[in-house]
């Protein structure tokens, strides 16, 4: 029996702990996607104790104690915070099987050095150590990314955003991570969802465009690619239920924006048509300025209306979408192959059942000299575990070439997660591991480096090319 | 190499067998949704050879036999018992990999004490073995059922049943198993299948109601609730294609009945507003009295019209549907809780690509105090192998919280298939000792034996509250 | 560690080996469905050096080369031939996980002797060592095939082929394996592709008859499937989008067909009432003839226009489609079935999420005294990998009767890729192997024996009865 996450957790083979502590471990972090708030680290925040830094902003947490039947006051109520930590504790010591229960003792393990296991028995000296080490500097925000050895980290923004804090951070001169913003135009996008018009409006006033017509969108939305462009964006990320592509004369498409802005309903056709011209419009700009696109689709939000009101998104009320049932991606990527459009893209579903449709789908848009240009994005959100990152990655490389992945990030809002790239790490090397060690990849090190050191770091490096 | 299914069947480590033996074979069955007729437990049947006991009603194993291209006078004829026994054994000695074959194992070493392999070879002597075996008194259905530690046993039944057998079952002073009905009302739901207006006639006599409108249909269906509710039943069934959500006022869903009983033809909007209504009744009053609502959906019935002639339904010629297109199971769920009518409800779906789309799906519904107040239910039917039921669990511990997991049940029809009970705890066992010594999970006894003792017993024992 | 690719590559047990070295790897190779021409055959051609046998025709090592951002002109460019060879190295020494990965060590190994890693290090050793071993007699399309142990291989031709080469090939008195052709007539069905019109006329042309309504396209086929017949035709084949059902009387496909001919765009329903009419009337003939036929479905084809003007079909741009959503399967297998037009079929998706719902579907048809009358064709294409394989088996075991399964074929326009059958054969053993070792499946060596050699031959040759 092997010891309970010890040095070589996840790592069966021989092979696999000696990738991982000769290589894996040591490569820089290059988190590409995350939902850190900017001005978290602009401002170096702090945490007093384990609730602030697990509880107050984790919707992961928060569903699994509400499987576990916890009150929700204990959630996401202001009870006392060593109650709502005794309550999640609780919930953990039974979640076997479950990312949390391996990231929690990766992050107590790592940044606090507490190697015991969270139960309610050592709920109490769990809770004391780590409020002593929250309080030292080493536990800002600012220190816990450094100490992490991240390189880069992009940021998730709006395209209206000034983009303040990044320029804070960036003029830190003991802060040497790179951080860039990424460009979100998600409310640009979505003109049948509530407040499409305001966005606009907001849209108009920070670029000062007036927006009455489709050309005038599109200026706005350059001048903000322009603006994080200068800032040093290099990533756009879009969110869609699934990827649409409905062709649609430019003046009709304009026509339809022009309802929209009159408050009329639109047919679904014509949503389809202005998402499809837009996206195809962004696409162009990306790729006209080397930047990579992402695609995260296949989520259905906010799906129990009563907690929607209590607590608004992101709460931990999110599901899987069916998968989709037409082939909208090959058609959106096709034109804009066609027409020159398409930039580096990553895609990302969140069903899995998708995983051997899209390595498929991407194979069809490769094109040197780039490793990969489309790629297939890491299992994400609640794919995000062992069994679905070993899944993703066994698919990946029977159905592409593995060893051009861009790998791991950590989707996360928290300082502390970025023990997922560990996590990713030691998942991928134990793959490999496997690989090796049973006659189906030769022992060749030098070939085995490339791969594992390649697909933590170099491969994105080379990939994004911040 | 293991000993063909020793004592450690299936239980690959130290920790998986020591947690079996310990504590899961222990364990009483919560058997909470089967087919067993109450007739025949009530009657107390005996089975005469093995034919009688094995071929006589199970289409799971006509089904292997058609497979393994037998006549069909062997099957479901009318051949000589011996014959047909051993056209059987013919078919499960090349089954590899199938459940059938382990059950079948199960079952000879269960009941009737017999270690053999089950080949043609055999086949006289297990035959000649059983054969006296089942002479005993021991062997009748109520003493197979007490004898494989049958605590509780809810049957299926329709709403227009007068459950006269669950009566005399209950009245049997030396029967002390609790034998319950549960609640199945499809024919009530399914206004687009024949015989719908002949069902509500049925169900006017059984209630003495006259059935003209949507409110007639409301007060019979309660007052049969009712009437079940008396007789002990706290759990409903209902078998669906697919769940469905249309938005209908209440006026329109009773013109819909209306046109119904008056024999036109219903438009699909009609019927699946009218099935949404009703389903949402239900739900309303399940909730109301604290019973457990089961969905059953994802199954394409009698798709062989010539031996759906000859043979009727569940003769083994049904197959899966394509996983959902929509999102109907959320808005279904979502229009329940906020209308304040979601009861716990245990999601099955027969595609097992369903299996971490329900898995988010019911996660959005979770609510103290009850554990998994929505279960995703175990593999079912076609999934209900040793792969299926690992990958099942595997993706609900990943995504909810495996130590509330009710686990196991039968749905069989058979007075043997306890084993499956079995084969389910020994790759729930499985399951957790490799997480355990693989170094996921601690080896702390103490709550390896909550979570195990749980999942088989404890948690449905909690969740029903029978 | 087990060495790189030895004798007991993918055989993890004992029981594995044995099984695989003595029985599996001496069975002849029934390759019932492939893609190599009869021409190349007939011609005995021969190649000068690994990148004329490798590269000039293989899509899919075009496709990784791709993914791993080789240049175009390297991959279908005219540079030269080491260049390519050299360039396709590159890309395979980090394809770690890729099927590509296997298939070229084994090709090298049987078939060159060259047991070395494929290294950019190697590459000039293998490349000089391989051009060597071209230039011997050994190393012809016929004596490749030969030295394969094929028994029998099925071509896939078009209705209008003359089978021409399918007779010299039958007429050389050295080369005692058997070609036979396959009916592929998907260019009769296509009814909305272009060239559809043009395809009727050459068919008229080669039939002598004039084609101008249903009953013409119908005797045409007719005289085709007897031409085919008549020089040893048992198979078919349809390359579908997915299986499609739609009741249409057969004046209004003759409408529809007329409409076709007069150049007139036909609805969506019309297009499917025709082809269900063909596919229906073609299954009756294929009956009638004791033929199988095969259903291939599930394949987004030619996805990349720029590289489709470029290169053409069949070029690596190729896909997998979503999953189907109705169930036109089963209604087109059962009006068949009514009917008495259910041939032996052998379904395909190239949808890995299918398989469960595949083998559930085949089960409703199954009928002695065939053994698995319709089977669910072995993973195919962008499956044919190692994982894919052993899944496709696993669920297929579960769901139907692994003992009565015909195995593999290549599906390759190669005249080396018959190490796939090896590929398979090993994977298979490996799989059994694992059942019985962890004591699943007695080890019963007679039975076992008639497993394996089952499912490499003997199954597939009573099966198709060639």
């Amino acid at each position: 029996m092997k010891d309970f996450m010890d040095k070589d957790f996840l790592l069966k083979t021989q092979t696999a702990s000696f990738l991982y502590h000769t290589y894996a471990e040591k490569m820089p972090i290059i988190d590409y996607h995350c939902h850190i708030p900017a001005k978290d680290i602009a401002e170096d925040v702090h945490f007093s104790d384990l609730t602030e830094l697990w509880l107050n902003a984790d919707h992961y947490k928060w569903r699994l104690m509400r499987a576990a039947g916890i009150d929700e006051s204990l959630i996401t109520g202001d009870s006392d915070h060593y109650d709502r930590f005794l309550a999640f504790v609780k919930t953990l010591e039974t979640a076997i099987g479950n990312p949390l229960y391996h990231w929690s003792h990766l992050e107590l393990k790592n940044y606090f050095g507490i190697d015991l296991p969270i139960t309610t028995d050592n709920a109490k000296e769990i809770w004391d150590r780590s409020k002593e080490a929250l309080s030292s500097p080493d536990m800002s925000a600012k220190n816990l990314i450094r100490n992490s050895n991240v390189e880069i980290l992009c940021t998730t923004d709006d395209p209206v955003d000034d983009l303040a804090y990044h320029r804070i951070i960036k003029e830190d001169p003991d802060f040497s991570v790179t951080v860039l913003p990424a460009f979100r135009p998600d409310k640009a996008v979505n003109i049948d969802k509530a407040g499409f018009v305001e966005y606009l409006e907001k849209l108009a006033k920070v670029t000062g465009f007036s927006i009455g017509c489709l050309e005038d969108v599109e200026k706005a939305l350059l001048s903000r690619i322009e603006y994080f462009h200068d800032n040093g964006c290099r990533i756009s990320d879009h969110g869609l239920d699934h990827v649409v592509y409905q062709e649609m004369s430019k003046e009709d498409v304009d026509k339809a924006l022009k309802k929209a802005l009159a408050g009329e309903a639109l047919t679904a056709e014509e949503i389809r048509g202005y998402q499809t011209h837009v996206l195809c419009f962004l696409s162009g700009e990306y790729k006209r300025r080397g930047w990579v696109s992402q695609l995260h689709y296949g989520c259905s939000r906010n799906n129990n209306t009563p907690m929607f009101k209590a607590l608004g998104p992101d709460s931990g009320y999110d599901a899987i979408m069916p998968a989709s049932t037409d082939s909208d991606l090959i058609r959106f990527m096709d034109c804009l192959e066609t027409t020159d459009r398409l930039p580096k893209t990553i895609v990302y579903s969140l069903n899995p059942n998708d995983n051997a449709l899209i390595d498929t789908i991407v194979s069809c848009y490769q094109k040197g000299p780039a490793k990969c240009r489309i790629q297939h994005g890491i299992a994400w959100w609640f794919n995000d575990h062992e069994p679905g990152i070993r899944q993703h990655m066994i698919t990946l490389a029977a159905n592409t070439h593995l060893g051009s992945f861009i790998g791991m990030l950590t989707d996360s809002r928290s300082f502390v997660s970025y023990t997922r790239h560990e996590y990713f790490r030691r998942i991928l090397c134990d793959l490999i591991g496997d690989l090796v060690e049973s006659g189906q990849y030769p022992y060749d090190e030098k070939r085995l480096q490339t791969i594992v050191e390649g697909i933590c770091y170099y491969n994105a490096k080379e990939y994004f090319g911040f």
